[in-house]
Order: C-alpha cells, then structure tokens, then sequence
C-alpha cells in the first residue's frame, strides 16, 4: 500500500490537473479557451495549473498566429504521457486494492 | 469529462488523504504510529492531513488509555467511507474514459 501511495506522482494531485492530462491524452492538441471550457475554470486558476505542468515538462506550449490573434496551443509531451500513464495505473493498483 | 472532473472531492486531492482514507476503509481502526508507518510520514505531515480529514468529519478520533500511555485511533466515518467509495468510482470513470 505504501509503495503505491509513495510512487503516485505529485505533479498529479490536484484533480484540475488530472483533468488537463485527461483531456490532452484524448485530444492531440487544444487551445486555452478548450481547456477552461471543459474544465468550468477560471484563467487564473487554469494558467496556475498549466505553467506547474509545463515546469515539469509534462505539456509544451506553442503559440501561432491565426489571421491577426496568436492561438496559444497545448499539447501532451511523451514525458508527461509516460509519467501520466504511469500515476493512473498506480490508481488502477490502489483502486484495486481495495 | 468536466463533469468527473469537477464531481472529484477536494477532500482527496492530495494522494496523502488518498492512503490515510484507504488504508482506514481496510483496517477498521488504526493508531497514529501504524499510519505513519504505511504511509512513510513525518508527524506534522501526517497531522495536517488527519485535521483536514477530522474537519470533513471523513475520520473519527478516540483517545483511549493503555495503561498508563494514552493511544489514539482513527477510524473511516460512514459518511467519510460513502464520500470515499463516489471518489474511487470516479476516479475509476476517468480511468476508463482514457
């Protein structure tokens, strides 16, 4: 129990960010405006997420002009696809556990 | 999606409340020694996380005497063991929804 417990990632806590890696597993790629859409957030409590997402290299953001306004585009890295898969079979173990 | 996500409880974000709620769904009481121990634990870390599980009124606290040392033990609620169990049911929707 304790080894599954001591291994979930902690990058992984908070629900909203189980929710962004969630979404950005499904989808190849999603805007800002997507993410809090799905996710009933506010921006500032959605970039505080993103940006402790994004130190840990767990999703790249890229920024692109669309006609005249930049589209701010994020996407799931392999690190964070591997380290996400990883925390939801040590989910799956707990779960099962029980 | 959002609405697994936003349904998840607060009270089990951090994976520290995740092993103290397990480990007292299986065990029907435990002391503050025997959790520290599972879950590996500073003192102070594991207080912070039993008070804001107390507060929630997920787990109860008994203090009893042992001869002359008094011995603290914890116990899952039935309201903490429902909250619990709609968590993991969640959690195991998000799981599958991958």
């Amino acid at each position: 129990m304790k080894d599954i417990i001591n291994q979930l990632n902690k990058a992984f806590d908070h629900r909203t960010r189980l929710g962004i890696m969630s979404l950005l597993m499904v989808n190849p790629e999603l805007d800002f405006n997507a993410l809090k859409e799905q996710l009933e957030l506010t921006d500032g409590n959605l970039a505080t997420h993103i940006t402790a997402l994004e130190k840990q290299e767990y999703i790249s953001v890229t920024k692109q002009f669309v006609g005249k306004k930049t589209q701010t585009l994020y996407r799931a890295t392999d690190l964070g696809r591997t380290a996400f898969q990883e925390h939801l079979a040590l989910l799956e173990k707990l779960l099962s556990y029980k």
